[in-house]
């Protein structure tokens, strides 16, 4: 029995384990391959494929599936794993990030284009993907970027992680990694969707800021462990750094550059598609420039900007810039929710404050960290919480 | 017998005088008096201001118009003006811009908003006013301009100008003065509206630049000569920028910078308007941010694109942007209309390319030497024009 396309309830130790070899036998993103798997099921796809014959024609797909299957060693592939520390995340899973079901949508009508909702993640870090994934947001731009560009995504990345947005981006040069960075100096989770394999930490140069992700993150990849990032890959690879998040900001891209190509699958997706001006003199903001005019982009400035747009509609408004705005507007909503939960005279718990702002606790106390470091609230006791007399500023 | 509210006829010598009067006699813009002369002719109104008795009560409009009128020496203003070879045009004229008739419509339901169809236009320099501004386009901004500002106004500028559209500004420091410096650089007209009189060369630091306007455009106000540039003048004149041109670039713009009220004229008057971006760690561009994330404005990051946006539809497309352009892609719509209608074999002169072309032959004169000064065209004889056998580039 094949499982129904959309899986409610975890896949069998039977389909993960043909999943797990399919994401090395097929091509990432490959159309048929992610179809088949949907509608029959891995097992049932990598039966036929072992059927092939070993003389069979190998620039057939079917062919090159088998050959590749012939070349797969399950064991070792599970040994990899193991020894990596990667998961793989399977759709019904609790880590999986059913937002990726979307990618079914964009891509029924066009059956040329590369993508589909893939049959596995492989996941190597801490957390949940689920979790980290539902409030996020996709940083991505020029590899060549200028100092310009690099700093204005960094203060991106941390806005919007102190806002308990989850930074998305893809590792590499220029604006991703200054991303990531932005993330990891504020001490949250960020993800690095990879071209390739998680074993592959690529570009060689930043194994060390991809090794600290993997300690406050997760790195991400649809490619088994030991696929090489190929340039194909990139551009499939767009596509989960798009689905996964509730929106892209591109902050700088020449003209063609491929975080263009990640805006378009968000666009294609409904999400959210931002981009972050610069001089027009600059090379590195013309393709962001191009979006913003030609295209759904919108204008963003700065993190509570972005946020604006990634959140549902009514729980967050960008503070309308003014000269001088009051101290107070320019907490986010989030914060002022928290700051109003937060008693006058009698000191609350950070549980109490989370369930009368009807926040997580962990989010709440994270922003009550900051509130107190800003003057807002005082702390008389190590349990309680008090608001400021006067306000700060 | 009041003349109607938009005449097509030149108004009567006596009509024209007692114009004159009023705009020295009413505020700048004030809706009454715009009113009142629009459906009473300003002898009427100037008669029944003259009736005020002496101790009339000076707080209110009728009897301020009449303190002023009683201070105003009709023989000296007329005096002035012919010592400034200063003209005052009106409605009716074959110089009046008639697009400043849109102005009736914004304001007719809006009673407390200043301004409205000015009465009569003070016009120092060379040139029509109505044929300058046919094509003319807005550049304003920021006195407090960055150097990145003032280069690019300067460029749009020189873009705009040598592609036949009149760049027309307020004369502030900053990016105004960009603006009009990149025009006078192009050795085309550029038109001045100032919030004083035209005898009024303000700033003074500019009085330079006001006097090389003079000799290649024009310097307008609705205020008659002797009035001083005073705060409320700059806001009404604002209007008139707005009015006279087919749409308004901002350049640079802080929060609450007096070029978004003439980019907020724009919009409600149905012009195009236009926002150029910036770093957005530039507090020079937040406002123009503003606008483009707000507001009605495009973003635009070159010439082409400012034409393209004021052009009627279809008459011109900015060129795609692409990392190699076709060298005759980077021609303007009008450039490649004259080239079109440059012959291959036989010199044609520049009156009959105008005429196939379709366009005036001082433009077209114009676009043969910036032809010929780029290789695309060839000049056999003092009379004659081929098209160079192979494009340049």
């Amino acid at each position: 029995m094949p499982p129904p396309a959309e899986e409610a309830v975890p896949v069998s130790p039977e389909e993960r384990r043909a999943r797990m070899l399919m994401s090395r036998v097929a091509e990432p993103g490959d159309v048929d391959a992610c179809a088949l798997v949907a509608e029959h099921g891995a097992e049932t796809v990598l039966d036929r494929v072992s059927a092939v014959p070993g003389s069979g024609d190998p620039t057939t797909k079917l062919g090159g599936w088998a050959d590749r299957l012939r070349a797969t060693d399950a064991g070792r592939l599970q040994a990899d794993a193991e020894r990596l520390q990667a998961k793989f995340v399977c759709p019904g899973d609790d880590e999986w990030p059913s937002q990726l079901a979307d990618l079914a949508l964009v891509t029924s009508g066009q059956p040329d284009r590369r993508g589909g909702t893939p049959f596995g993640l492989w996941v190597r870090g801490i957390g949940g993907l689920a979790d980290q994934t539902r409030d996020s947001v996709a940083i991505v731009g020029a590899r060549a970027a200028t100092a310009y560009g690099e700093h204005v995504a960094g203060e991106l990345a941390v806005g919007c992680s102190v806002e308990g947005w989850t930074v998305v981006s893809g590792g590499a040069y220029g604006i991703d990694a200054a991303a990531h960075r932005g993330a990891l100096a504020s001490d949250r989770a960020t993800i690095c969707v990879l071209a390739g394999g998680v074993d592959r930490l690529y570009p060689a140069g930043h194994a060390p800021m991809l090794t600290r992700i993997l300690r406050r993150g997760c790195l991400v990849s649809e490619a088994a462990p030991g696929c090489a990032p190929s340039k194909g890959r990139f551009l499939v690879r767009n596509r989960l750094i798009a689905a996964l998040t509730s929106g892209t900001v591109v902050v700088e891209a020449a003209l063609r550059s491929g975080s263009l190509n990640t805006a378009r699958w968000a666009a294609d997706l409904g999400r959210a598609v931002m981009g972050v001006p610069g001089p027009v003199t600059s090379m590195a903001s013309r393709g962001v420039h191009e979006l913003l005019r030609a295209g759904p982009a919108l204008l963003v400035t700065a993190a509570d900007e972005v946020i604006e747009h990634v959140s549902p509609i009514g729980t967050s408004l960008a503070v309308r810039r003014a000269d001088n705005p009051r101290p107070r507007d320019q907490l986010s909503v989030r914060t002022r929710q928290v700051l109003d939960a937060v008693p006058r005279r009698q000191p609350a718990s950070t549980a109490s404050i989370a369930r009368t702002a009807g926040l997580s606790r962990t989010d709440v106390a994270h922003r009550l960290e900051a509130l107190l470091a800003t003057g807002w609230v005082i702390r008389p006791d190590d349990d309680g919480w008090v608001a400021a007399a006067t306000e700060p500023g």
